[in-house]
């Protein structure tokens, strides 16, 4: 019962996130590519919606998914930590969304929501993180004033602690580097977890206030970079750093490497791809490795919430 | 002593090979990149030169890394399946060597051999194989020929072992796709390995008959093939199917994984990354897939030594 109402919440915060993004294309809609699955084969069963923008004038890609997954036993990867789950049905969903702009003065962004269900054991996770390639110190500020206001209604800690995490989960320990200015990323929240607890319905009002400010702050963002002035040199540095961002995703990212283990639909795990990329033995421009790269680390625990 | 003498071998090998590709080109030379390191903090120290050729008439990019690296003491991790190596001095090393055509008739194609050699304790390992982008079946041909006849003077039943594990170890579970044609693959030979033990000098030896057949071979595909009349429609296709690759060797190539892990030189380890790449949430060419795909498939389990 509890299950469906995040789900209607997901349903709805897909159809918003998508319409946000179209809002900003002259007329290029997402196309909606519905799925279903019966678990055969002990992979989970589910449904969801994978909508997709490419080619856009303003998103060279972006992808909004819903997916609810589940199952009428737990499978025993996902119960070692909880031991006591095993056997039972769940359910897995959340939407996930990552932009890939056209103009190298737009950010890449990324936003994931999720909740999990088994029966009275749940919990929720989500967050947010921005890779820009030029670097704007007033889009730090709007970025991380707008995660901190996601989550001050509900903790006064909450933001600290998730920005923290998200810096620490978002690093490339290969390249050491960070993979942009950072943002939020909370896990395992629930209604008795340490060092934050929240009740189940505040959990559910936090992923929507997440989902809802990455939105505003990243649509005022893509208006304030869409015009960006570049040539061939910023295009093939936002190609070069973008394979920064195949590297994480494929040899990090948690959820990426759960996907493709597990045997999900692989396209629309690596929605999180960029429509194009490049990779060269040495940086292609070291004076843009210069702006960018020294500047992020810069930026590491600055407090932006004072900021004027 | 012996270990000087893998090396001297493998430093031979690179320049062979440099030449042979350098041969194909107009003109183009490789850019040999020579590094060294000293084992701080946890790293391995060594050695190499990283030889890479980029923006060839028909290479993009070619790369013919050597390294030879060790240290006094052996890292736990690597001891695991050998506890008695523990806190033994010990050098590994190897030739790798990554292709990527321009033109898309001429396949990507790929060289590993190896040396482990930690005092009585030591292994070989090596193999090659070959990524199509269109289909050309005498090519297999020629390309499997040469992996027998590469491994025919050594031990009858190599070549077919070696050939099955290249085709288990090339797989991309995740698309349920061959990443191309095979070729060969061995790893752990040694003087009591099951089910083939080789001596010590007959392993030197079939590292060096692995990496001639594989230039010889190599470079004869390139000549027949870099001349296919091509248009934008078979580049598209390419460049998509390059993330393939992207994603075997960053998801599942353990010698990958291990240099990103353990703090290597992360430019000279993602050599292997196609210069560009694509990707998109379906085949940007149904059509060319429905050529490629199924054949390769086909190819699985044929024989091709008694092929006309």
């Amino acid at each position: 019962m509890n299950d469906e109402r995040v789900q209607a919440a997901l349903t709805g915060l897909q159809a918003q996130l998508c319409a946000a993004f179209e809002g900003e294309e002259n007329g290029r809609r997402f196309a909606r590519d519905s799925w279903e699955r019966d678990g055969q084969q002990g992979a989970l069963s589910g449904h969801g919606v994978t909508a997709l923008l490419e080619g856009g004038e303003v998103f060279e890609r972006a992808g909004v998914a819903l997916s609810i997954v589940g199952g009428t036993q737990m499978p025993p990867a996902a119960t070692a930590r909880n031991p006591q789950l095993a056997g039972r049905p769940f359910r897995a969903m959340g939407v996930s969304v990552v932009t890939h702009p056209r103009n190298p003065g737009v950010p890449t962004s990324h936003l994931n929501v999720r909740f999990f269900g088994a029966g009275d054991v749940w919990w929720f996770g989500g967050g947010f993180d921005l890779t820009p390639y030029l670097p704007f110190e007033e889009d730090v500020v709007l970025w991380h004033q707008a995660a901190a206001a996601a989550c001050r209604p509900f903790s006064p800690e909450l933001y600290a602690h998730a920005r923290a995490h998200c810096d620490e989960y978002f690093y490339l320990k290969h390249r050491a580097e960070a993979r942009g200015i950072g943002g939020i990323f909370y896990d395992d929240l629930h209604d008795h977890s340490a060092p934050i607890a929240l009740p189940w319905q505040q959990c559910l009002e936090l992923m929507q206030s997440v989902a809802t400010h990455y939105r505003d702050a990243y649509v005022r963002i893509v208006q304030r970079r869409r015009e960006t002035p570049y040539g061939e040199r910023e295009r093939s540095y936002q190609l070069y750093r973008r394979g920064r961002y195949v590297e994480f995703n494929l040899v990090f990212d948690r959820g990426t490497l759960f996907g493709l283990q597990s045997g999900g639909r692989t396209d629309a795990i690596l929605m999180s791809m960029p429509p194009e990329v490049r990779w060269s033995y040495r940086s292609p421009d070291p004076e843009l490795d210069g702006r960018l790269l020294p500047w992020l680390t810069t930026l590491r625990g600055r407090d932006w919430l004072t900021h004027a």
